[in-house]
């Protein structure tokens, strides 16, 4: 199963928890694990809390601090996205779920996000469901 | 399968290595896959050393120097714990490791801990077994 | 599955998307999910861009600026490589990608690295191919 997001600014969190969670239904998977996935060297998948949407800003905001836009990065002569992709390196291209009764075992403060440092773009998200 | 763990202080490394593997030992599974995974947003799983445990000391020591308790976030006007959000996004709430011959494929020096930065809390691990 | 990795320099991005590419082939598994795992605890597994080389040495640059290899850590009295413990739990011991039509779904700049921040040593790698 794969759906798409588009972000609309060049680094932003973007909550994904709906998707993601009609995706396990339609699986009618009722026990297993739940990989969420993007197939981009950009991006990420973060599962944090999604209820005061200001953490979202706060994670972009402490990403950039740690990994500025510019740094002389050596990737920048070729295409100037090299932030974007140590950032993405640390957050990781996927995350995976536990699901109990056909449901996604989030915590009452947890939703899933996807992590876009250089955008704005169009990005397909994979969700792959597995029984056990 | 899940457990509890009580941690004690604000910022903490707990080694749960024993108890991962006694639910691996319960799933009777002889190869497959373990996801460790902690339903909360202010903390998160690491797989690492844990003979020495001044490395624990050392990795929340670092996470703080790169994201202080208190640095302007805007979380804070809410939840003084955005610190704990941003870390806890960049480590992840889960690990996945591989099982051989009924066991975690642990290195020698490899170790799971479950990370809280935000506590003392009781929190919650969830260990799913996946045959394969 | 295992395979083997030299690394060749103290921290170092080693491209091993061929070799698991190999060994999910060898699984004939036509639909799943593909876990890379390192069992050692200055190691871990990056998937990102390994179209420019750069964005390695970028990558490992960064995490240097960040977890400087000396800054005064209370493991480097046993063994003089915290920073690179405190690098390796940062990054993660393994990542899990989706498997469709036999295939890794990786995007097009997506490639698998072995990150290996205290060599150079000789690594086991660990791919774990889930059927579902």
């Amino acid at each position: 199963m794969e759906f798409f997001v588009n972000t609309k600014r060049k680094q932003e969190l973007a909550n994904i928890t709906n998707r993601v969670e009609e995706a396990v239904r339609k699986s009618s998977v009722e026990n297993g694990i739940c990989v969420v996935y993007v197939p981009h060297a950009t991006a990420g998948i973060i599962v944090n809390e999604n209820y005061d949407p200001s953490v979202c800003e706060d994670i972009v905001d402490a990403m950039e601090k740690l990994i500025p836009i510019r740094a002389g990065y050596r990737h920048d002569a070729i295409d100037s996205n090299a932030h974007a992709h140590i950032k993405a390196s640390i957050i990781g291209p996927g995350k995976t779920i536990p699901i109990e009764n056909g449901k996604l075992k989030l915590g009452t403060w947890q939703g899933i996000a996807l992590a876009e440092f250089d955008g704005p773009r169009e990005r397909t998200v994979i969700v792959k469901v597995i029984k056990g």
